[in-house]
């Protein structure tokens, strides 16, 4: 039997909001291999699945071990939150390959898309990605906290909206303030920022801030901050603010 | 009957990559609003449903037209493909919205994500999007071509992945050999660039070239671009080159 690996993105959070490809390779699957959060998330198939649960920082032996029981001809999903190529899992089964057997190169490897955290947020939000937009890893884990401030500069800019994922765990709690410290000094006080928790589940909640004044304390391991280009507006229903866009034309509106 | 309105992003293609949560609201919706093409790709509801289709062009008329019928107390779903707020109808129905009658603002509006076109091109490629990573209309319709310049000086030298929506069209020819042009100036003239043609449905095809010699006649209206940053990889399979990725670390991989 021919090994299968599939990298799956359960979406955000909320089962409606998984799709029905990965649905059917979750089910389909006799490995299941991932974070335990995530595959708590994974309803019980009936064919005597096995699962492989890990620690969340340990993604490329995660990858090496999935690429391993694939190779032995079994049909092996690695389970991601959101989308898997979305600072998930898909990078780094590409690395443990890159860097394996060769044998690995032909088995039947392909990812499967998911909705991401980002695009759930923005959901949430309204449209705040409606023009051009970037997404920006908070965490220096893996990188110089010298590039964050570049691509913070670059972001700004750009007069990009920026979505920033990680904004903040125990272990990095100054990580946003840092960075909004950074864009305070390149775009106006009353950009909107937007800070999503628990986007894509029933637990969902929303502040709208602006960049002048936005608090990092608000944002945890579970926010997604979204922050406005300089053509961002806020709509308010009933003296609230409510709602958060970006206009697709520069111009005027009609 | 208080009116609603959802949004809702159909994902790429593929019915398979059609959330749940789309799906139900499609079923239950007594009107649906959209382009032609995407109201085709939605299964005939028993319902006697009244389905509003008009050109691709007129977002903001089409946007005030939902919102007119969901005042009315009708429930209202206006269909996008891949997700409702890149580069779709979302922001066009806040600006309705803002500038629209007071009534509006105390309809029940929502919307529901879906798979990007960006996240289905990335996910057939491998795992380009493994860093940060921005998207970039190249269509000038909404905004001047010196905004597009700048985005793509802002990517470059923030070493963002750059997906490029919209790259050509028969109206505008040139737009994508223009960017590519700007790009050359700026990164490394071995970047992967992945054309990624009809992501997410069974058309799909990919071609990967390096910046340098990256023909954009390869490019249609169907197709994502996909740049690499300074850390994008290609692995061959077989001899070809199958998958591109961004390693999630800065450091040398273990």
């Amino acid at each position: 039997m021919k090994g299968t690996l599939a990298v799956v993105g359960l979406g955000p959070g909320s089962a409606e909001l998984t799709t029905p490809a990965v649905s059917r390779a979750l089910a389909e699957a006799t490995d299941l291999v991932g974070y335990t959060t995530y595959l708590d998330r994974v309803p019980l198939a009936a064919n005597g699945q096995r699962r492989h649960a890990s620690d969340n920082r340990v993604e490329i032996e995660r990858a090496r071990h999935a690429l391993t029981l694939a190779a032995e001809g079994n049909k092996v999903v690695i389970v991601s939150s959101g989308d898997p190529g979305v600072f998930a899992m898909a990078a780094a089964v590409f690395e443990a390959l890159e860097g394996g057997p060769s044998a690995w190169r032909v088995l039947d490897i392909r990812i499967e898309p998911g909705v991401s955290a980002m695009l759930a947020a923005a959901a949430h939000a309204g449209a705040p990605l409606g023009g051009d937009f970037c997404a920006i890893s908070l965490s220096d884990n893996l990188k110089a906290w010298a590039t964050i401030v570049r691509r913070l500069e670059a972001a700004a800019y750009g007069d990009f909206v920026i979505a920033l994922y990680n904004p903040a765990s125990r272990a990095r709690p100054h990580q946003l303030g840092d960075a909004l410290a950074v864009l305070r000094g390149l775009k106006a006080h009353d950009t909107p920022v937007v800070f999503v928790r628990a986007a894509g589940t029933s637990d969902v909640t929303m502040r709208i801030e602006r960049l002048g004044w936005a608090d990092p304390a608000h944002a945890d391991m579970r926010t997604l901050v979204l922050i406005g280009s300089s053509r961002t507006r806020v709509i308010k229903c009933g003296g609230a603010m409510r709602w958060v866009y970006t206009p697709r034309s520069e111009r005027d509106m009609p």
